[in-house]
């Protein structure tokens, strides 16, 4: 970005009460009618155990938290204590959390627990993983809007505990102005100015573009940031140099840990890769047991 | 299956009140509080166009009823023709659906309806990879209840789309003897004698084993299937061997598509895959925008 | 059934998860806007009590913790203690709980209580009295889905405090061919053989058949069980003679407290009544109000 | 009611708004996560049904609309039509509604469907009845609340569909100061005056009196009407010649239909009842199906 | 109000299950997506402070236990201490609630605190302002069903916080014959007549009049209260004349600062005024902040 | 704002999945458990009507669509027709809508319908009236995060229909250091340098200052908006000389009709008044009915 390089990542931890309804939601959905039929034919309430969650890849932790008031909402005596905070990285083997108390609780809520700590911690060391490829560089790796549905408050978080940062957050959150918008205007200069007329005083605007010769359009116009879509490394250096840092430069379009250096080196403010939140593999976790005694 | 070869992959549409609450939930949710600034920017209400949902890489399709929802949810007037049903696959380029009418709301219900759809038809596509690889061998894939919190209806419907069959939906509708249910209970011979004792009628029981000695344990007791964890293929055939076709038999643990026929070709019934729900990338998909008149 | 004569009737209890909200909804309804308008106005804030919940009529409690629940939602300061737990028994005059405390929310609480309490003690009362009449005999007292919208899992629950058991959840739990399926299919044979061609691995199949000669061709299928539908017990025996345990049967259709003996003599495994969920009286209960102090 | 003798019992229908969520409620309980398996199985999409609702016994209908409402939320494309509107008695096998459309979604709604029309049929019919009882007599059959949690406004339609009248529908639409009030208070006089104090003007007053000592001391005070606890029906006449018209004189505790006539001999104006709602048997219904074509 | 002098003002606290969903929900609408990014990145997690709730106008306070539900609603931690209860006056510049702890969560809840204590004190003291100006007349302050919609319940409390009393919660909670029921029904009399034959027994029934014609008319029915519409003073007059007693009246329409006390000296029992309700401004509050330590 | 003088004032409708479900919980709100009695008791199911909304006073309206939701919600049945469009202006005395149909749903929505409306319009109609005090000067009016909890999409929907411009929609919209974070930080220099270290790309910075100073210190970072807050005239002029069109300049803290002109004189670019959505009066709308015909 032009002059901002002192960025830093202190994670701030979300409220409980954004992902409340949620855990709750998918510990209902995992009971259905009757509840955990194993569990309560095998283990019995007196049973009491000790529980580490354990990263059995290396990861970049999120949603540690998440995790515990899963575990906490079915029994709120259950003692979980995390080991490693969200924004942290986890070595195989590591233990993430210990959970301690009545048995039947505990692996009630393991598979919710460990639905939200590994679809999180997935996108946290995708993210840190992109961005270590890329740490020579000034730019940042940003997610996009392709999150899944009615998580994305959470997976954007996941993408700042990796190292990352959020693009919009939604449709509202400042204007972008893609290709099809451009075909509706009949131009990138029209469809810029349009913009402008409507726009409030708090809102950048940022415009898509596929080629140097709409870039020029652009850059003739007020904007506040240029998505650079699909441009091969050569152009996109053109580009670059084209904007010399008049606004934000963002790279965008199939940029994966094969690329990302390469387009790092450009010398690009931001790399947007939806891969990081629609497509990241889950963390691999498991819940170790010590049974206790009755 | 013991005796059970003709299994047919048709597959039931879901009813519309299963994902209604969740696309609107997730319109809001992309919305915001100030809606598509861009689009109400840019494009006239009396702007339309016709757009086609198109695949950029091929794979199976699941969740185009979805996203028809979310289009129409914005504008009823909006015409969606799906042109490949779910379960259907499609060629990379190939046109999932056509949507005619105003610009607008096309526009502003484009990601989320993409977001539904990408993530399921990722699902189906892996799910049908992965039963590609074992295609001449009986096993069935099977998914796990390692599902995105709030949407595990909806990816279970993507798995048989992707023509895998559903193992558990929730912690109530099979009773599963896990290895941490066996600590507890001291032994899987007791951990199946209490579930006998507690069990309804219709409830099949499945225990899982981590070794040759538990099998031969386990089959001394009434049970309906076993599941076995993390077993070499070579392990693997020998408890094929020993169940004899007595119970149903489930490999499960770490399965990719590298192992999946060796697996297979044990003799397996089913392999269960927690991947192909919690780690499947999405299905690329683009929306081409034509725009009409205003 | 066949192998099974060592149930236990252990009941576990309900997480609070399953029915906060349920409490929360009632006690809202029975507030309106203007909240208990009485009370408000007869007693003082700083009036205290103690309350004690009556059993007048004797029977089999379930739901003593949502009774408490519901008082303690309105003041978690109120002291719940239960006297009586979940499938106990109460005689007629027996203190069910004591609740301790300010007397505006005992109040303000009581009938949303009451009414949680005697409906599902109601149902709890029914399910033991039919399971007393066949006590001799092997066959289990079973629900259905007659059940009172939006609250099934609580009833289902209390079916389970009476020493019934449970059947089907909902229509995903266990396949049931019912008549209307075979009109459709044709017959029972093939409304059979379509269902085992579509099933997962880890569900029963269950057949409704009205005949003898039903029965017979049902037999030559792979099922599960068979339901036994509104025969005459002398039917009913010869069904059950037929079966030779190969499968479970289940005998249905208008059986009462008058006739259940005669049906579990016939030795079938199970008796599914409609009634105990849709027709059981509410258990006559009271609170009793003891002023203590302002 | 001392000068109100012409009541009509024109039934209002609901609008739909205040069914809809329990019904679609009520269609998710019964799918669970997989739907109707057994109808997905043996049921093809292309075949049609004709069904029709047939009262198995005689009763008085309330919630056909509501019915209807099920099925259509599944398929708008059902046709259903009322061949008997809620408050009109059915003679035991008489077709009740008609549903012509697919065949899956008429048999995939059938129990929710049902259950909801029998459990407001039953209280409908219950209410009927013991609304004949005492049909000679001026008095009104009236319901309480004690009610199904969160299906209040549905039972106290049914009990209006039924001939009955509605009481209070929650703690804040009138003033009912019951026994504990009195306690607290510390007597009759008290309680009154402290309500008088505090009431809004279109609020009416009744008080719970046990004996004819406190109906002389409720009388003194300016009320709207008495509740006449438990009285044995040579104590109600009593005290309906003290009341003598001047206030509207409730009968409530332990009405069956063996006692109904007697009560209403004594002259009182009203007759609560909480069995209508609390413990009315469901009415006894089945669907007819007859297969179409495919 | 024909024989009700000794009203008193007593305010009933609402219990927190009336309003904490409002107040999460305003929450949640307050950070959208990212949260409080001004406080992230300013405030450390370790900040804390002591704010004070001031009244920078004198007004009436309502809504104090609300306020700190949302503070706490994001940490229960904070220590919230009301300083002045709701019913209370405070002068300007007085301090209404002290918070304590974390300075992170008391910013961001700031804003959705004082917007429910602003609105609803600012209700509560339009309230108050216009009962002082007839307090020397026995007419009482009546709010109307113009309220903002999903916040009646709140809205009236803040009326009675303010020394009013409320008039119908909704459409249900009293018969209230409007101009346009007298144009649908034909005539006043003929209105009234259709409502008494329908009417339950703990209802009452209130008729709105135009002229005085009209209003003997209604006086020759049953009825209990007459509310006088947009009548000029001297009309007014005539009208208590008229009714002398024999049942409420309440004056309507228009009423402002100006002329409630001309319209109280007319004797009337009730003085309804939309106004206080639906366009009260809120009361001018601020959040003192004093920073503690790190 | 500095080069921004071609603002046009077009204003998108809201898409109604953005109010559904307030005007429906707004309705249940209004109906309670009984529905309308009045409407029930007086009106047939077979009496029409016509009705028009009217303005009673002249004024900007908002919220046209909302209304006729409400009164489709209840009967689809019933034809709404605009006769205004959100945005125009209503002379007083002049017809928003006409409403034809079944006379009962349109008497039982009219209040709902109406307060959506009412208050709605209010703000528009106060918006406009400042907006038209600066019509001869570039300021804009903006609206605050002063909105009412639950309904602040559709107030700030209300200011645009009155031709001001959104603030914030929340506190992640925008970073906004405010005079408590400047506490915290130690100053308006450090409380800036923090938030550049943390922000978004898109995110855009205002500071609010209270005096010369403070904004010379402001000025001296990367700022792109400065709030200049309780500012005299004559200081306002000096500040926006010293900012010299470098950044926006908003003039906010108890700007009212009064004053909003000489605050504009000074050349700010803003001028944000909390007053215009938290204390706005709602516009004086009502139905006027006639009956049609039964």
């Amino acid at each position: 970005m032009p002059n901002d390089t002192t960025i830093t990542t202190d994670l701030t931890p979300l409220y409980p009460i954004l992902y409340q309804d949620a855990v709750r939601h998918a510990l209902l959905e995992d009971f259905g009618g009757r509840g955990d039929i194993t569990t309560d034919a095998v283990v019995s309430p007196d049973d009491r155990a000790t529980a580490r969650i354990i990263a059995r890849s290396p990861g970049r932790i999120a949603g540690i938290d998440i995790a515990g008031f899963a575990f906490c909402c079915l029994d709120p005596r259950l003692q979980f204590e995390a080991k490693l905070q969200d924004g942290k990285d986890a070595a195989a083997g590591e233990t993430l959390a210990i959970i301690k108390g009545a048995a039947r609780p505990i692996l009630s809520a393991e598979r919710t627990a460990l639905n939200f700590l590994a679809a999180l911690s997935g996108i946290a060391t995708a993210t840190r993983d992109i961005a270590a490829l890329i740490a020579a560089y000034p730019a940042r790796v940003v997610c996009t809007r392709k999150t899944t549905p009615g998580l994305r408050i959470l997976e954007k978080y996941a993408v700042r505990a990796g190292g990352g940062f959020n693009h919009r957050f939604g449709l509202d959150d400042a204007l972008l102005i893609k290709d099809n918008h451009i075909v509706v205007a009949g131009g990138v200069s029209e469809a810029i100015q349009r913009a402008r007329r409507r726009i409030g005083h708090m809102i950048k605007v940022e415009v898509e573009v596929d080629t140097l010769d709409q870039l020029e359009l652009a850059l003739k116009e007020e904007i506040d940031a240029v998505l650079l879509d699909n441009m091969p490394t050569s152009v996109l250096s053109e580009a670059v140099r084209l904007v010399n840092r008049r606004v934000i430069t963002e790279a965008s379009g199939g940029i994966s840990a094969q690329t990302a250096e390469a387009v790092a080196a450009t010398g690009v403010d931001l790399i947007s890769i939806g891969w990081i939140t629609h497509s990241a593999p889950a963390l691999d976790l498991s819940l170790d047991f010590a049974y206790e005694f009755r």
